[in-house]
């Protein structure tokens, strides 16, 4: 397996909007607002480009969430003019391509279409497309099935947000380690952090003994 | 991906019958209605043609729900002599092969047979077919399970619903724009009429205080 | 079993509001939607008072949903100065007494609140009170669960729409008999729908034949 | 589509025994006994050979269940020396390869191991194989989900009872029609007996009328 | 605990109607269709007297399922003339007081209505009221969850089909014992068939060793 | 709270044979296998006497799983004459008098029988009876919420096997509290191993440093 | 009803540890941390007494989560020495006393012991208890289950966090009606937060326009 | 299809951690952990070589459970330098390589992450792999969907414990079959213990009869 390698990659995070939010039932609402802000966060900590979009976030869909762009503030967000598929938004696709990179990590809301729309035509520009689907969010969990049928047949790769930061961080052997484990615990795996809770707590016990 | 086409394409509406939908249990029967409703409301709406047909309407099968026929009045209903698979009909392909479009949107109940076997039929016969699994409806989840991965090996697209509106619908920024909001809200997604409720809601108060 | 009687009974639907909507997870809600409806227009074909109210529907709660006063015309609505529970709205609680109805149906989103509050407290207050859990809506399955126990507990009745409609109905045999089949069939029971379509369709077959 | 011809198709039902039945955990075992029925009798009624088998069904695998032979009177029991995988028996191929017949209908239990193997063994010896999952039954959904993508992978088609029953039947327009539809209302789908039923009722109720 | 006592015991199964199964969502329609015969086949078994009722048969609701009057030919049927609760027809009451009988088994369709309301009309009359809710069949596991809660509250007693035939059963020490298996069996539990068949194979082979 | 007090208290464990576990449906069996030996090992850690009984354990309900007595050899088995409710034989209710205590901690399987029964008929009798559900093990999750209502109603106190042990153990100041650590980690909750196992690491750790 | 009174009132928080929470299965993990850290929030807001304690967090058991403290800072700690049972310290007992408080809002992890065993000990102590089981945490779903009923029966009225909190803020009439906001949108509910968000967008833009 | 040759086939066990199995939600960790001892018990008996690895089992992650090398005493362990994917470890490649085998059987937890990135680099690397889903062990249920859905596209074989036994077992017919049955009674299918028990029970009864 190549690694998604971070200096290559690109992170397209599309319509995480408070409205969109309300529609979603594959997944707990609060487990995919945390996957969004933690492929944020390691798009911050290596410097990965992000590209943000919103459909008609002055209606109904509703606002961005902000801890997208707070948890990524060197984000570039792009408007667009009522296209559905970001990909058919010029403005967008001048945005991806002016960063030079072919390997797309995209998560978008709904899933059945602003996550599977971009990535089906991504792959067909030439992208390398992993679809983060539970970073995404879908108003039913059929639907969700179906999609991972359909983009595994148009070539995108499926993937979860864990999979995702675990690939780009390679190893617990680099400076950054402790960072990697705090979005682990605080966002990807809220059980991660009892682990932390509980061996910290054992050592402190074993330490005050000695 | 290049879209759906309305201009290019044909949509088959197949055995959506009240006693067919009582043996439905992979999705709520008012879900599946809803969603047949909103593909022959969207059909209408962009000028795609419908066929409809029915299994033995005159038996313990029932007739078609009629709201199909309501929503989109210019459906034509073919009858068939005892054919399961609608594709065995000759009269059903010759209406198919009359509107010379080559891409197809079908939903048939049970999504095993009346949907699974005339998707793969058309596809044997060249057409591109996107399978809409939520609009059709079938006696058992593992059914379903198993026809998605059948009809994805025979080379069908699966799709729901929301997706199948989406890419037809392109773009928001479109003339129609509301009555596509209406399909969402109405039929295919019941929480978004919740979101503009409360969104108009929102702004009438801030307008009172103005 | 002594009949609750129209005639000694008084609806109350409490926070029936779109914004609240959107926390209800114990119920799909689409569901729950019908089912207030269904309770609104019950009381609508029986001439049963109703009161509702809304909490601080200026704000996110939301408005209440259209429908609701739709159904119940008659229907009086008690705004209040910020309480939850209705039953500290000496406004309300002045509104139910002019009544002069002893037994009362009562159903609030959510079920732990805005339900459960007042139908206690009215138990307390001498009332016979049905609280009906499905026209409710609750933040969690677990707080309905509990819910239940709770009002149980109390001296509540616990109920269904269903039950409430058939109790209220008492027979099949009245001149509103179909008034009542449409309620079932289009708002509590969807598949009731279906079975009038299918029974409608064997029988003009049957006829057609003779 | 190439429908599935009786005349081409061999049907294997393979280790449907008491003792491996409580081992089922992805389907229902009174589900899964009667769709093994199912195809059993369809078998007889088009005049498809069967071959049965059993895995050790003297220790506590246990006997076969007896519909099998009930539903299928004309159906072989080849016995063997232990094999799992029932491909590795050489007395069994042989029977399988006395047909002529290139078509296979498989069913087993469990379906990880006993429908697994020999579907995949035997597309590598160049049939063309129908794996019926849902008269199979497994010791975990999980597993099912698993075998499922496996055998995709490897060439096997899978699909539902329902699904073989009706391209095996093709028609309502035949003499045997009615046979098919006891099929389907005692066996694959009870639903579908209320249905008669009710249409039945109906009828009569009208031709009382008149 | 006094044993429910065959001799003093009346058995009441109201509205098990096919239409009305079409409407169950709380329990898998062909097991609650073999509980209800399950609990007519002990009724026979040990002459405990039985009344059936429907609910306006000859509309939508449909007939009574035929396996109840075949497995208790004594059961006597009255109709009645439209009433919901079958407590309110003076035949029916006129009936169940004809057998002298304090002690009810009672179950119905759906169990919401058609078995909560004479059962909390019963106990109100004085009866010892038993509810069997897995051999009536409710709209949604919600209602069901409020039934019980409803019927505790009113002194009626839950109970399941497994319990009411083993109660009156007592022991395994009595002559027509392999009659209670077999309703175990082929009804109420069809796991019991498969120990039951395994059982014998693994003595037969023992048998054949010796 | 009065505790149970292991001094005045005895344990029946009725009918946990691996026939009728082949019949359980509302629990994992391994979890009801684990809970089961549990109690038995807590009754031998604290003296605590212990009657089993089988029901007709040479037919197909299967022998008593050995575990049982292996864990509390001290156990007395009674055997019995056919009843299905242990407290119709008097050999049973004899040996339960001799041992002179009026707690008892009880568990059988069917819980809708084996467990209910004698709990009622050992409250009715003058017992505190404590039934613990999850050592029971049901052939239906309907059947488990109906007879906890009703064990409920008739006085009895349901509890789970977590609660048993932890009641009966009272604290973890005392000599033998890490034989009830390997109790909860070995049987009752297999997750407690892991946080021994992840602790005992994490200061071997610790102290490797110092 | 009687509200809670916040100034009668004492908070119990019992062994919300790291360790325990690893071993709880029928509330997501964090919901329950979220729900947990809500009350502590509300106990602070209105200046409601909090005790903690932890059983043996020097051992697998693990340290308090620290966001109980941090979020209600005045909470006194009680340390024990073993007991299970939090009512069997007499230390605990003390302090409970000594804030003369009569009614108690109990949660604990493990549910069926940590919260029922004082929720029951209390009761019979004379205490009024609210045991909020959503913000407790068990090991099993069928353990809570259980824990309802026997509460329930022991006298403990059961509640859910949502209830707690809505009960003690009374009415959205006051000061600090925003701090209540945030609890239920950081917290309780984190649907409630995407509403807020949605609701200030709407306004924000129909305030552009004027 | 050509079997799993047991002389062919590597054994790699990648990450069954104490800690790590605190986060795993996609099966219930007791069968995750006999899932994976029977791995290890079946590469024993078949003298298959194991190679085991931990990630940074000194921190949270916690220790490997011991289980495994103590079914697998010739297993060999492999550190590494923090590397998450255990093929990005030159020790760890150069360790396979070692053993000349092309065919791997792995298992990995968490199964996204652990699992899923060697198989596909192996795969890439020219090996066979079955990857062993229910010995591996996720954080949730959709990212085993993802997982699952992802290395059938990138080649690898997706395969459940039991299949992977039975395929290695090929036959009953060799000595070492009761090894087998242990493995699957003690580890795999707990079920299929009871089977074992019964059947040894039935013919005990046939044989002291005869």
């Amino acid at each position: 397996m190549s690694h998604i390698k971070p200096e290559e990659t690109l992170m397209l995070l599309i319509d995480h909007q408070s409205g969109l939010f309300q529609l979603v039932k594959d997944i707990p609402v609060p487990d995919l607002r945390r996957n969004a802000i933690a492929l944020a966060k390691v798009a911050t900590l290596l410097q990965i480009p992000v590209i943000t979009s919103a459909s008609v976030p002055d209606g109904p869909n509703g606002p961005l969430i902000p801890e997208i762009h707070q948890a990524a503030p060197h984000a570039q967000y792009v408007g667009r003019r009522g296209e559905i598929n970001v990909w058919d938004s010029a403005d967008f696709v001048k945005a991806v391509e002016a960063t030079g990179r072919k390997t797309l990590i995209l998560a978008g809301t709904l899933t059945s279409v602003c996550m599977a729309f971009p990535s089906i035509s991504a792959v067909a520009a030439g992208y390398k497309v992993y679809a983060v689907v539970d970073a995404s969010g879908n108003s039913s969990v059929m639907g969700t099935d179906l999609t991972i049928a359909r983009i595994v047949q148009a070539g995108v790769i499926p993937i979860d947000t864990l999979a995702v930061i675990s690939e780009l961080q390679q190893t617990w052997n680099r400076p950054d380690a402790m960072a990697f484990a705090d979005i682990y615990a605080d966002f990807n795996m809220p059980h991660y952090r009892l682990l932390i809770e509980s061996y910290d707590k054992a050592q402190a016990v074993q330490k005050a003994k000695t």
